[in-house]
C-alpha cells in the first residue's frame, strides 16, 4: 500500500479548507468524552458547502482514507473522535439557517448550533423544541446524526421526531435528498429516519429540513424533594397519569450537593432524591397541571415541594441542572453513562447503580431525564486513586448491563460511539447487530463512514 | 417448476389455521381500493401467535411462495391485495391488548383494530393518538406498517411517533424484537423506524409496544367557512403561526354538498370551503385558543364561523367528516388520491387538482388533513360513463404530478402500495429508489414478502 498524502486533497478543494498544521490537528482529535485512544488524523477538513464535502468524501473513497465527520465536538460517547490517518470533517463552517414561516420550519446546514437553530425560529415567534443540555455548544447535525433527546422531550419528543427532511451525502460522493418541506410523507421506505441517529456511519448530512412549532408558553416549575430515590421514582411513575409536564428531571443526593456546592441554590443537602418538574400547559393551566403533579409527589413521599409560577425563577433550576456536567467536571476525569429504564425500573436501575458505586468504591452522582426513564450516572475518576480508572471501567460496563438485564438500553440519547459499541450485540441480540452490519455495509460497503463508531 | 400446494402448509400448522376453501379465500383477494389487478391466493392463513407466523413464512420461503400480510384490509392503495399464487397472511385473530400502566404504553398484536387499542387505553385513562379516519375498521398492525396518519397528528404526530418497539418476523422466519418499554433508545441502528411505513415488504409485524398518553382533554371546536379555497389555504398557514389546534381539516364544495346531503348538518352549501378545527387545549385554553384561530379565519376571509365548547357537538361535525368516504362511495367507483404538498403550497395544489378536474370532465371532491398539507382528492369514476375510468386513470396521475412538482409527496398516509409505485421514483429520484430496492433485497432477498408492494 503506498503512502497516502494529502496534497491531491488540498488541490482539490479551494485554499483554506484542508488544514494540515499539525498544532491545529491536536484540536480536532478528542471529542468532550476525552477517549484517550482517539487517532491524529491525516487532516482537517472545513468545508463551505455541499460541494466541498463531496469532493472530500470522493477523495477519500478513491484512497480508502476514513472519515470522522464533526459537527461540535460535544459527543459523550466517542462518537466524534478521530482515527490515525483519517480525515476529520468538520462542519463548522456551514451553519446557515433560513426560517420558512409559512411552512414553519427551519432549513439548517448542519454546523448550526442548537442554540443559533432555537434563536433564529424565536424571532418569528417560532420553536424548535429538543433542548439537549449542551443546546448552547452542540450543532444541529451532531444532534441528527445522535438522535438527540435533552430536557423537554418527555412532552416533545427528541430530535427524530423534527426531522422533515434531510440532505445527505453518500459514502461515494453522490448527494440524495430525503424528505422535503412536507409535515407528512409515506412514499417508500423511511430511510431517512434510519439516517436520523446513524452517527456519522452511513453518510454526511450537509443540510435539514426541521419542524418548528409555535413559542413554548410560559413554563410554571415545581422542585419537590423526597427522602430517597425508590419514592421519586414512584412519584415520577404515578404524576406520569395524570399530567403531560415539558419536563422531569431528577438529581440524586450527590448530585444535589455537587449542584449546590457551585451555584448555593439552597437545596436541601439532606434529601435522597430531588425532582425538578415543569409544566408549559398554556396560560391557568400551567399552575393547574403543576398542583397536580404535586400532589402525586407529596402522594408518593415527597418531604417539601417549592413552586413557582416566575419564568425566571424557574429557569434558575432549569439552569443549575443544566450546569451539573460542568459543575462535576472540577472533581475529575468522568466517565458518563447514558443508561436507560422502562419507567416502573427506574427505582432498581438508580438502586442498582448505587450498589455498583458502593462495590467499586466511586463517586458516580446521578442526574436522570427520568420522565423518559433515561439516567446518566456519571462515574468520577479520581485523578490521585492509580488504581480508580480500571475499577471505573467495570463500573461503566456493569451498570450497561444492569440496564439491559432490567429491559432497558445502555444509550438513551448520547449513541454508542466507540465507548460503548462492545456491549451494543448484548443489547440487541445476534441478528439484529448482524442486520446493523449489513446495512452498514449496503450504505457504506468500503468502511469509510466513521469506521469504528457503533459497530 | 412443480406445482406448490398447500398440503404441507396446511400439516405444518393447527387445525383451522389454514383456509383453502374458495369461496373464503375470494373475500381476501380485494382491500379497500378494490384494485381490479387483485390475484387470488393459494390460501389465507389465520395465524393466532407469532410461532405460527414464523411457520407460515418458513414454509412460504422454502416453497418461493410469495405473502401478503393483511391486518383488517383498508388500504386505500392496493397495498394488501393478495397476489396469484400467493399466502395471505390475515392478523384478525391476533388481537390481544394488554396496557401497562406504570409504563404507560400497550403491548399488542397485530390484529387489534385501532379503536380497540384506544378503548382498552381509555379504561385506565390513558390515550392511543394516532387516528385515521378509519380507525374504527383499521389494524394496528396495518397502521404501522403504513406509518397512518388521521385527524389529529397535525398536534400530535403519526404513528411512528408511537411505535417504541416491535417484533418483526424475517423473510427467513426469523423473530427479532427492536426496541421496547423505552421511551428514549438511540442504540444502534434505527431499524424500527425503517420497519414502520415498510407497508409489509420487509418483515411481519406480530406485535408492537406503543407509548401512551394521558386521556386527551375535551375539545372546542370551530367550524369556519370561506368563499373559495384559497382563502381557506391562507387561513391555514396564518393559524398554524399562533396555535397548535389539535385538528385542521378542509372540505371543499363539493364535499360540503356530499356530507351535507348525507348528514344534513346545515353546511352552507354556497360556500368555497370549510375548515373544522379543534383545540384540546387544557380548561379555559382551548375556548382562548379557538378564539385565536377564528382571528385568523376571519382576517383570512372567512365568511362565517361557528365555533362551540360543547364536545358532542364539536364531535358530530367530526364524525361528519370522517364519514366523508363512505358518503362518497354512493357516487360510483372511487380512485382515493393521498397527495401532499409544503402548506403554502396548498391552494396551489388544491386549485391544480379542480383544474384537472375540469379538464377530464370528472367529479373530484376533495377533503384535506390541511394542517399537515395532505390532501384527498377522491376521483369519482360515473359507472355509466365507459370512457370514465380512463379519464380518472389520467388524472390519478395527473395530480401526482402536480404535487411533487409543487415540492409535495404521492402519498402523504395511505402508502404507495400497489397503486401509485409506477409514481414513486419520479419522487425519490433514481438513488434514492435505488436505495430503497436495495434495502428490500437486503430484507428479503427473494421477495416473498409482499412483492409489488411499493417497488
Ligand atoms: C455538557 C453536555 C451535556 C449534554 N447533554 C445532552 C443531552 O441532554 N441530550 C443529548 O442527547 N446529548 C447531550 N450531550 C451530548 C452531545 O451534546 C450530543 O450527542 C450532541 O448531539 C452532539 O452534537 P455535536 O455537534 O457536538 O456532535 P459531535 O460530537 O461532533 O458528533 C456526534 C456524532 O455525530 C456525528 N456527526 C456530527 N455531525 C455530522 C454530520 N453533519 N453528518 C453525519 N454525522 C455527523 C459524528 O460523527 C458523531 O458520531 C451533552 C454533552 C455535553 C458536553
Ligand atoms: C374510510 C377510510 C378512511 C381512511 N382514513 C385514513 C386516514 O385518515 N389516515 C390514514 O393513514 N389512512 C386512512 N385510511 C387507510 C387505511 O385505513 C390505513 O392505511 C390503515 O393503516 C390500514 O390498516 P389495515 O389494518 O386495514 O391494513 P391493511 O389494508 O390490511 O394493510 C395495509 C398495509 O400494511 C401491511 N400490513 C398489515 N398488517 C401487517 C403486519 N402485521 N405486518 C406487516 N405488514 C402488515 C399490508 O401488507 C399492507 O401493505 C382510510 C381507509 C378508509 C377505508
Amino acid at each position: 500500500m503506498s503512502v497516502i498524502t494529502t496534497e491531491s486533497l488540498v488541490a482539490a478543494l479551494p485554499e483554506g479548507i484542508v488544514i494540515t498544521n499539525p498544532a491545529t490537528i491536536q484540536n480536532y482529535r478528542y471529542d468532550w468524552s476525552r477517549d484517550p485512544d482517539a487517532g491524529t488524523p491525516l487532516a482537517v477538513v472545513r468545508p463551505t458547502d455541499a460541494t466541498q464535502i463531496q469532493a472530500v468524501v470522493r477523495w477519500c473513497a478513491a484512497n480508502r482514507v476514513p472519515i470522522t465527520p464533526r459537527g461540535a465536538g460535544t459527543s459523550l460517547s466517542g462518537g466524534s473522535s478521530a482515527v490515525d490517518g483519517g480525515i476529520v470533517l468538520s462542519m463548522e463552517r456551514m451553519r446557515a439557517i433560513e426560517i420558512d414561516t409559512a411552512t414553519r420550519v427551519a432549513v439548517v446546514e448542519p454546523g448550526a448550533l442548537n442554540a443559533e437553530v432555537k434563536a433564529s425560529a424565536a424571532q418569528h415567534g417560532l420553536w424548535y423544541p429538543p433542548d439537549p443540555s449542551s443546546y448552547e455548544i452542540c450543532s444541529i447535525g451532531g444532534n441528527i446524526a445522535t438522535n438527540a433527546g435533552g430536557l423537554c422531550c418527555v412532552k416533545y419528543g427528541v430530535t427524530t421526531d423534527y426531522v422533515l427532511g434531510l440532505d445527505v451525502v453518500l459514502a461515494d460522493g453522490e448527494l440524495i435528498t430525503l424528505g422535503g418541506k412536507r409535515l407528512k410523507d409515506v412514499a417508500g421506505l423511511s430511510l431517512l429516519k434510519l439516517f436520523v441517529g446513524s452517527e456519522g456511519t452511513l453518510g454526511i448530512i450537509s443540510r435539514a429540513i426541521l419542524r418548528l412549532v409555535p413559542t413554548q408558553p410560559a413554563k410554571a416549575t415545581l422542585v419537590a424533594m423526597f427522602p430517597n430515590l425508590e419514592d421519586a421514582g414512584r412519584a415520577v411513575v404515578a404524576l406520569g397519569r395524570v399530567a403531560r409536564p415539558a419536563m422531569v428531571e431528577l438529581m440524586d443526593k450527590a448530585s444535589i450537593n455537587i449542584v449546590e456546592d457551585a451555584y448555593r441554590m439552597g437545596l436541601d443537602r439532606a434529601a435522597g432524591a430531588l425532582l425538578l418538574i415543569q409544566s408549559d400547559a398554556p396560560g391557568p393551566a400551567a399552575a393547574a397541571e403543576i398542583a397536580m403533579v404535586e400532589t402525586a409527589c407529596s402522594e408518593n413521599g415527597a418531604s417539601e415541594c417549592f413552586s413557582t409560577d416566575d419564568p425566571a425563577e424557574g429557569e434558575m433550576f432549569v439552569q443549575a441542572r443544566r450546569s451539573f456536567f460542568v459543575a462535576l467536571e472540577s472533581r475529575g476525569t468522568l466517565l458518563l453513562e447514558d443508561v436507560g429504564a422502562p419507567l416502573p425500573q427506574l427505582p432498581a436501575l438508580l438502586g442498582g447503580v448505587a450498589a455498583i458505586a458502593a462495590k467499586h468504591r466511586l463517586e458516580i452522582p446521578v442526574v436522570a431525564h427520568a420522565g423518559d426513564g433515561n439516567t446518566h450516572p456519571s462515574i468520577v475518576v479520581d485523578p490521585t486513586d492509580p488504581d480508580a480508572p480500571a475499577r471505573a471501567a467495570l463500573a461503566f460496563t456493569e451498570i450497561m448491563e444492569l440496564a439491559i438485564s432490567l429491559g432497558g438500553t445502555i444509550t438513551g440519547e448520547h449513541g454508542v460511539g466507540r465507548l460503548k459499541k462492545s456491549m451494543l450485540p448484548a443489547q440487541l441480540g445476534p441478528r439484529v447487530t448482524e442486520l446493523n452490519r449489513q446495512v452498514k455495509q449496503l450504505f457504506d460497503p468500503d468502511n469509510i463512514l466513521n469506521p469504528g463508531a457503533i459497530l
